[in-house]
């Protein structure tokens, strides 16, 4: 894994995923007491970064692999990533989702061109269910985050990350990404540490979800006692990922948490301020420059709002508690 | 007015003005039964285009008349735009509106840096108030639609369509474009006349407030009967512009209009597969392309957002009524 594999995916991906535009406001730099660039990867293909990601796995396969299908284990944006993703390729894919997923989330994957697998939580296994597909169909396994090619692929934010930032003359500064398992954060990281290595990259996660601020802290992987309990549930995983947890380590921390409130306000601000759907996990970056502004330094901050596939209730209920600005 | 000042505008705007993206949806296009191309003016500084012709009006002024002051009725996102173009050239700005207009607007037209002026629509005459404060003031008046330099501010977003057109390989297309006055209907028009001929502007407008239809289907300009009772309230003007009348029968039409459920609706598409945030008479472009399909031609078709300026509660409205895809 290395710089020169998100410059290929670049190339790959060229034509085929949205160069996202950086926003701002100048009522959330007041609220965040310095200038907040904003780079929403909600406007991205399938409404997140995931789409870069799985285009670049997938381009990168040799054509005969990849026409005999692929799959993924996820009821969230990494398989509509992946079916967006094979769909455009031409090729199966088959997504392994809990039978007690949303049917929203079954309905968009499917609508996207994929197969859709069930398997029940308490009486199957997934990983063996996911083999035996695997081996059946002859499919390729596309992982969330700790795949090269997957990394690369969420690096290519970086790229442009870099150009916006040298355009609006920002040389220093926090970049603050909204961090699962660590594909995006450490390919971020890996693009600025060549283009732009005055941007340090912070991860942001979930209160008690923050499995990878307290790694980077304690200098070896430490994983999340539970796994549910956040409405941030797009970011949460049990640990950072083997691949993605030493280029964090190398570039990227101290880390930041913010609680499911601060997340839901950061939601409101972004209807409010950019006319942007933000999920909740999508949210923490923002929420984070809005709320932590003593643990962030320089006059600038540079955000990315990670993704926009949430509920509309639950995109109600932030306008309800916290868009309240009469 | 012509298309010289269209490039002159975009000129001036270069640095201050967004490029907005073109984006896209499979879930959109099988609604819309063609390829839907849309360019988000919700992302616009201000929540919406009309910040291209304030900056347009303002950055062409002589600048002794400026630093003087300039000044705009308007309770919405004219307001807006006026407003921050004026903090950003170091101008004042006056900004007189009703007294019952939303104190969010308000708000929102203060915290950019302008004075709000309120009259009572009762009891006073908005012109002969406006005119003595322009009197007392020494400031300027920018008009929301019928003047040149706002016109061509507006037909910066036609340069861009131009462009992304051709890039998408689109040579034929109808473009369909929220319709108030008219500003950003010619505008657009007037820069699609000369880099992209083969694209036909087709004015949208909300149902029983059609007064740009029905004075182009007649030939001369008809007024709307009334004003109120829309919830597409940005774009509801008495009638079309005597600038911008003359520039879209020659160039636009024929006209379409939505019922405020199609608003609604397409406000939750926008939001569902899109991630954007559309107001009701930002929307009705969308809606168009949606739900009227058989007076449209072509494979694809490109559609304006033209703001994103909703409260919440309207928002939350279309979420309720519109966005159950369980």
């Amino acid at each position: 894994m290395n710089y020169d594999m998100i410059e290929a995916a670049a190339e790959r991906a060229n034509g085929h995923i949205r160069h996202t535009p950086m926003v701002n406001s100048p009522f959330i730099d007041k609220i965040a007491g310095r200038k907040v660039y904003i780079k929403p990867e909600c406007l991205q293909h399938t409404g997140s970064f995931k789409a870069r990601g799985a285009w670049s796995a997938l381009s990168a396969m040799d054509p005969a692999v990849r026409k005999s299908g692929v799959m993924a284990y996820s009821s969230g944006n990494h398989a509509q990533g992946v079916a967006w993703s094979a769909a455009q390729h031409g090729a199966p894919a088959v997504i392994l989702m809990p039978a007690d997923a949303p049917q929203l989330k079954r309905n968009n994957t499917k609508a996207l061109g994929a197969r859709v697998v069930l398997y029940d939580r308490a009486t199957e296994d997934r990983e063996e269910k996911g083999l035996a597909l695997a081996t059946d169909l002859n499919l390729t396994l596309v992982k969330p985050y700790d795949d090269p090619h997957v990394i690369a692929g969420q690096g290519t934010v970086g790229l442009e990350i870099a150009a916006q930032a040298a355009e609006l003359g920002i040389e220093e500064a926090d970049v603050l990404v909204c961090c699962g398992g660590g594909g995006l954060t450490s390919g971020i990281a890996l693009a600025l540490e060549q283009k732009a290595p005055g941007l340090r990259v912070r991860p942001v996660e979930p209160e008690h979800f923050d499995d990878v601020a307290r790694s980077l802290s304690a200098g070896s992987i430490s994983r999340n006692n539970r796994m549910d309990g956040s409405i941030c549930d797009a970011i949460v995983t049990p640990q950072p990922g083997d691949l993605t947890f030493p280029i964090m380590q190398r570039l990227c921390g101290p880390g930041l948490s913010v609680s499911d409130d601060e997340a839901l306000n950061a939601m409101a601000q972004a209807f409010l301020r950019l006319k942007l759907v933000a999920e909740p996990g999508g949210a923490v970056a923002l929420a984070a420059a809005l709320n932590r502004k003593n643990e962030i330094s320089g006059d600038a901050v540079i955000v990315v709002i990670s993704g926009g596939n949430v509920d509309p209730m639950m995109f109600s209920r932030s306008l309800i508690s916290h868009a309240d600005v009469a």
